[in-house]
């Protein structure tokens, strides 16, 4: 079980994150509990350690941000007591949780889980601190962003977990953003790969890195809401095949009734650039895109066309709108390292993608999206795909139109109302 | 180097606190620093275990209250390396400070300082938390209270340590309080012996456990002020024998010129109580303060008298106002374990003590001491001496006047003003 900075930012929310855990005791599993620090605890230390120097040394800053999650642990481990449930936290060094050295992005190596093991077995329940472990040089690390997902996740598969749940503030995983399309329903199951894209694309449940790694693992992951009543209602009916609220993130298999498409995303406020009649040879991509790398400007949709004549070719990319002028200002002045014609770009469209591992098998998913998209005379400027994923990029104007035509288009709309 | 929780209370006051640091650097010292949490912190963590619960585990206690120090050492050691100076921290269990596993109250045990001996030599300035360390179970302790500075005592006999100068917000130990005693100076040097018995009648700068260890030790202790101009004149005509500014806490034969009194203290707010017509036997003495035990009242002076007749004594003892109705009780339903004639008492004492290593050559300092006292017309109500001391219980109202009379009578005046 899995709590974030918003189920412990005060003791009532502890208390509330601890029923939940207690329900689970009761019911007769072995549970290991992963923790963040209390919601802007991590903030103020971060500060902290701005202020003293902006150029901090990063094994120092570990040290400092580290001991958030510790606080947490130890007041959850105090509370479930409480409660009358054996409990005690573990900090990432005492598992412990072995990492690489590189101090605020540090990778977990490996998991000495023998001593979790022995005290699961007892029953008691070990409160393990997210977001850090310890490096080959005996100091502590920290994961980097969304880390303790990841953490929790790595522990699942070390201790070998038959589910890691993992409590948030949404109740599960959703066809689409409910504030746009407001018949967007709870998906029951979701494939890792299909969460891998909408993780990517915009949905915030869950940080791309854990999804990967309980895919590797075979980790079952569940997305559940830690602000529900712990001792409310168990299943309900969305939920049979699965046991209790929420969405099974787990492998395609065991997903009996494959969607075709699971959900639609929207990224919006992104910028297109369009670079006309480069020279088509090896090598100009990569001096395109090794310019935009080289200012730290990540970029999304990429699109080449075979070009006509075998000798040039026009390249698209979409960078944020954040990022319009540093990518224009980085491709326009290339030092000579690739020819073209003349470059041009907008700001303001949208990323519309449906995703789903149906299309793998079922033709035509394209098209129909290109279909859906025109009855609602919606022009579509850019398209991209991989396997379980069609992407179009629209005017930005259009886009929660599109978002909720596809919805309905796919069946995805909830039943009543 | 020692520093408390005040001269690590803000980013301004670390930053403060590392210039003392560089200075002894840029002087070619190796240097290791032991720190308390910023000044608040480890309330606010203690508030928070108790919410958890009023019942907690104090080994979940101890994981959630060492974050402070944890904090703290990891931002002086960012701003030293802002100032240029290479630094890095340990937390206890890094060192590692090995302790007894009784947690909230646990007594090192064992320093292991071969890394730290190794980034010494390498001028490295190693940051160490303070008050805590590692069970022999591998669980983070605390040392309960005064704790960063038996740490910082126990470091520095462990690194063989020149000195160990504690910083804190007064610059020295005082002849007198100089609240009621103005005339009151530092004190260049004073012995182990002395310290102990200040720290325990009542001057605050230092806990009496890290005075006992620096004493067993041999570790050479300096009280010096954090708030000082880390850069102002770094030793003035009253410190030309120890170098620096401050009071050196040392052996008795470190002091050339022992003086019969080194300090008049004072304990305000005492109750006395006397026991008349006890039967004098064995276990009578033990039965009284037995009683008192039971109830966790803490006895400060004793007094017996031997008895006219050798059947039966007065003993009479001092509890702080506070206890005494709760001691009152405690003696006088005491369920027949002792017999007596009559209890009475009263609050409002003060004790009032002079300190000297130079008593024990000295004859006459009790009763040159009754005498100082008479010529102010204050009436003794209560004796007791050790070796290095004579304590006296008068009313309190005389209690000032009493320390000014002894500190000018003791000869311990400034002389200027």
């Amino acid at each position: 079980m899995k709590f974030g900075g918003t189920s412990l930012a005060d003791m009532e929310r502890i208390r509330h994150s601890a029923r939940h855990i207690k329900r689970e005791v009761d019911a007769g599993h072995q549970v290991a509990v992963v923790v963040s620090a209390m919601a802007g605890t991590t903030n103020q230390l971060v500060k902290w350690c701005e202020e003293a120097s902006p150029m901090h040394d990063a094994r120092e800053y570990d040290a400092v941000v580290s001991t958030g999650e510790q606080v947490s642990a130890g007041l959850l481990a105090i509370i479930l007591q409480g409660m009358d449930i054996s409990a005690r936290s573990f900090s990432g060094w005492q598992v412990p949780i072995k990492t690489s050295d590189v101090h605020g992005a540090a990778r977990i190596e490996d998991i000495d889980a023998s001593d979790l093991n022995i005290r699961l077995n007892e029953n008691q329940v070990c409160v393990v601190t997210g977001f850090q472990g310890i490096s080959p040089n005996n100091r502590v690390t920290t994961l980097g962003r969304g880390g303790s997902d990841t953490s929790a996740v790595a522990l699942a598969a070390a201790v070998k977990a038959d589910r890691c749940d993992i409590y948030t503030d949404v109740d599960g995983v959703y066809t689409a953003d409910p504030r746009i399309a407001p018949k967007a329903q709870r998906l029951e199951r979701i494939s890792f790969e299909e969460m891998l894209e909408m993780a990517s694309l915009g949905a915030k449940v869950l940080q791309t890195r854990s999804v990967e790694l309980a895919m590797a693992h075979g980790v079952r992951l569940a997305v559940r809401s830690s602000f529900a009543d712990p001792d409310g209602p168990q299943s309900d009916s969305k939920n049979t095949n699965f046991g209790v609220p929420g969405t099974l993130v787990c492998d395609e298999d065991e997903i009996v009734e494959k969607q075709i498409v699971s959900g639609v995303t929207l990224v919006k406020a992104e910028a297109k650039i369009t670079i006309r009649s480069v020279k088509d040879k090896p090598g100009v991509a990569a001096a395109v895109f090794g310019a935009l790398a080289k200012e730290q400007i990540v970029v999304d949709m990429i699109v080449q066309n075979i070009s006509d004549d075998g000798r040039q070719t026009d390249i698209t990319f979409t960078v944020p709108d954040s990022e319009y002028d540093k990518a224009m200002a980085a491709v326009s002045n290339n030092e000579g390292r690739f020819e073209y014609e003349s470059i041009k770009g907008a700001k303001g469209s949208a990323k519309i993608s449906v995703i789903g591992v149906g299309m793998r098998s079922h033709a035509g998913v394209a098209s129909s999206m290109f279909n859906a998209l025109a009855e609602k005379g919606i022009n579509i400027q850019l398209i991209t795909t991989s396997e379980i994923k069609t992407s179009v990029l629209i005017e930005e104007e259009y886009a929660e139109l599109a978002v909720r035509a596809l919805h309905t288009y796919y069946g995805l709309d909830k039943k009543e109302g």
